[in-house]
């Protein structure tokens, strides 16, 4: 069995996520594989609802050059160039399934809360991620045990 | 961060369960780490319905003792020695995690089907594992794309 040459890791960009870039970046260097990295961003009526203000496309623009920004540094602080740096724009799970496709990872690294119920980001991403996805899911426990 | 100390490796004991193993025999060659391996039996009650003979308890050992057969001889042909194996009993995700806690494993390594709506086994067993499990979850994709 070959092992991974390109791992997508999906963050939120919140201090969660360096814990779990901390898992892929020790991947990436066992493996000696290129390291993706991908921030969704979910479209604004999906987000706050139907009753926004008409500048929502000003707004939609202003959120995502500082998601752009953050990405940018983020993937800076763990070493990925820009060219692996990828900010997309719709539901999180098919997004992060879609970008995994394009770039032919054969590994995405994702955080998960891993507690039954409640909908937390982290948690519904990796399974939402987990099914469908053509290539191995690595679900990096975060935030204190489940149980 | 430190790397992966003890990998638990979840296997059906199908064709299938060979390319899992490939991926968590390389991780833990990687990580120079201890290897794992567990199977789980559902009860039969469960497993067939409540219509089952009265001698359920000799038809469950018989099962039993054959699982504990193919579990020895696939755990050593990837090199698993004897403490190291685990078979239990009861719902496959929660002896899953149960037994990954017993064991301190930082992470459990299982099937994925990755497909939605239909809960085969593998694929069901790798969302039931992610929910609730205290350390990482690698799901190694098996079967053909899921779309």
């Amino acid at each position: 069995m070959s092992r991974y040459t390109r791992i997508l890791l999906a963050v939120d960009l919140t201090d969660e996520c360096e814990h779990v870039a901390e898992r892929a970046v020790q991947l990436a260097q066992e493996c000696n594989c290129e390291l993706h990295v991908i921030h969704v961003l979910e479209p604004m009526s999906i987000a706050y609802g139907g009753d926004v203000p008409t500048d929502l496309a000003a707004i939609q623009g202003c959120v995502q050059e500082q998601a752009a920004s953050q990405l940018q540094e983020f993937a800076h602080s763990i070493g990925v160039p820009s060219e692996r740096q990828h900010l997309a724009c719709g539901r999180t799970e098919s997004e992060i399934r879609r970008v995994a496709c394009e770039a032919d990872a054969d590994v995405i690294v994702v955080g998960s809360h891993g507690r039954h119920g409640l909908s937390l980001l982290l948690g519904s991403t990796a399974n939402g991620v987990l099914n469908g996805a053509r290539c191995d899911v690595l679900a990096v426990r975060v935030g204190s045990p489940a149980r």
